[in-house]
């Protein structure tokens, strides 16, 4: 699978987890793991996963807009970066988000996010 | 210098450099940098800097909104995600973006581009 395809495969697993499982995201991280989200940092599959499922609204849909990897300096590890669109339930319009991802392989053949920041693209 | 204040730091210097002296930005990058520019993949200093300088505007202005920083998984590497904005000479309104870079340490105790992508957050 080429670099473009894989990271277009993640990054819909990713948001359809956010979407429909947000608990599931556990598996994505690891003790390791940061996340930045609108400049607050959190590190640890535990601790990112008691962020996001505590953000303020509970059903929400992204959209993706944009997606670009890059191989990163780890072995097989690539960078991600994400553009798209949030939409909260009960909400009129959009929110517009990027997002970045560092992902580093696993031993089994999958990949978890060892970096992750988040920003809202305010108008 | 903690990290948060050695990325604001560069990324001052990149957009000022940006801003006013273009061509100076080839010594940010090195032969194994890669550029995705809306899409576009760019690999290699000289043709990164070709890329940006031939860019259909000839005066900008990069307003900064957030930066945020992690370690990456190299020594010593950074992270570094840009939200802002930026303003084309003759154009009425600034166009948003974002912006990552992977940085990494130089033998000299500088930092240089490894990774850079870019994209504009249409409205």
């Amino acid at each position: 699978m080429d670099p473009d395809a894989l990271a277009k495969a993640f990054v819909e697993h990713y948001y359809t987890t956010f979407d429909n499982n947000r608990p599931g995201l556990a598996s994505l991280y690891q003790d390791g793991s940061m996340l930045t989200f609108e400049g607050q940092k959190i590190q640890g599959s535990p601790n990112i996963v008691a962020k996001l499922t505590s953000l303020p609204f509970s059903q929400c849909h992204h959209s993706i807009t944009t997606v670009d990897c890059q191989p990163s300096a780890a072995t097989n590890g690539m960078l991600v970066f994400v553009s798209g669109n949030l939409q909260l339930a009960g909400e009129q319009h959009a929110l517009k988000f990027s997002q970045m991802f560092h992902l580093l392989p696993t031993p089994q053949g999958s990949y978890y996010v060892l970096n992750d920041i988040f920003r809202l693209n305010y108008a």
